[in-house]
């Protein structure tokens, strides 16, 4: 049986995930990031802490923090984005750092410099098992969503399926993406039915 | 026969056009456009001469007229550039300004408020009717595009056909549209087959 494909979207804008390390240094020996507004994914939540990204061509103030506390720093942005810093990011699911640029983040006792780390979200999907099962998809496979709205209708190809126990059903965009379909957080899409030669995505190291 | 269903791509960034009496206005009586750039459609130009729009919630600066000089005002912006200056316009073919948010438009030696024109451009693919003949499509026609390009792989939708005996072939999108699709200018497109049921655009008084 399969259920009902209409997925909740939400809009991702930049933001920043921080260690331990780097919040004590922008921010303060063991500052506690505060919460502003829990996301949907279970634990995640929107930090009342903001930074500075700061680039070769401009700046992008008022950047908000992820939590909680990562193992790993990790600035994503649009394209849009892209062009005010003057970076060139690859496209990259979360975590898949190797080979991007880094950035100067400033925050409100001092600033550091990533050598690596920037990147802009390869479009996803979170779901648990359950949901996966239900929907007839595997973890990383490669799907597409159609997001439909009167005057910009749009397929996105090349969305990742991510399946863990503590994700809930969810399609991230980013601003780029949710702009160009017309998008607001709340809105849906429609999975498209896999096709026969199903894609897996091929994880970097 | 159907020819080659490749189009090539333009990003069009935020711009204004003008008429004679707004030029006048904005940068001085009997004022001449200067050439900045000759764009692809001919006759269509990207001028030296910019202005500042100015909305409710901020302001963007640098925005280039395309000329020639029109018999109605109209800003085209993009939907990030919406939340920038805090304006809610709706998707619309050039030159349908009806129930369109205005804005204030500063120049070099004056300022003026259009209390209609503002507008994001409704995608659309610009076609001589050689071309149109060709790709077996017909004016106000709505059709899909797929862009492919490794890891954005997007199909958009609600893409309208514009004949004209001086247009040509050519898709045009905003830079939402673009980033969301990972593109370049004078990268390409695929049209799509149409479908049975082929749609044409109600047009707007």
């Amino acid at each position: 049986m399969t259920s009902d494909p209409h997925i909740p979207v939400a809009i991702s804008a930049r933001h920043v995930h921080l260690t331990r390390k780097s919040i004590d240094r922008l921010f303060g020996e063991g500052h506690e990031l505060h919460v502003h507004a829990m996301l949907s994914q279970p634990g995640q939540f929107a930090a009342e802490e903001t930074v500075t990204l700061v680039g070769p061509n401009g700046l992008l103030p008022h950047v908000r923090i992820v939590g909680p506390v990562r193992s790993a720093d990790q600035v994503e942005i649009s394209r849009s984005d892209e062009y005010t810093l003057g970076l060139d990011a690859p496209v990259r699911l979360s975590g898949e750092l190797d080979q991007t640029p880094g950035i100067l983040i400033q925050g409100p006792l001092g600033q550091m410099r990533l050598d690596h780390g920037v990147v802009l979200a390869r479009r996803h999907i979170h779901m648990s098992p359950a949901e996966a099962e239900a929907l007839q998809v595997f973890d990383h496979e490669i799907v597409s969503v159609a997001i439909q709205n009167g005057d910009r209708d749009v397929v996105y190809g090349d969305v990742v399926v991510r399946v863990a126990s503590d994700y809930r059903l969810e399609l991230h965009l980013d601003t780029d993406e949710g702009n160009a379909a017309g998008l607001h957080s709340g809105d849906q899409a429609l999975l498209i039915a896999p096709t026969p030669g199903r894609a897996r995505l091929q994880r970097r190291p």
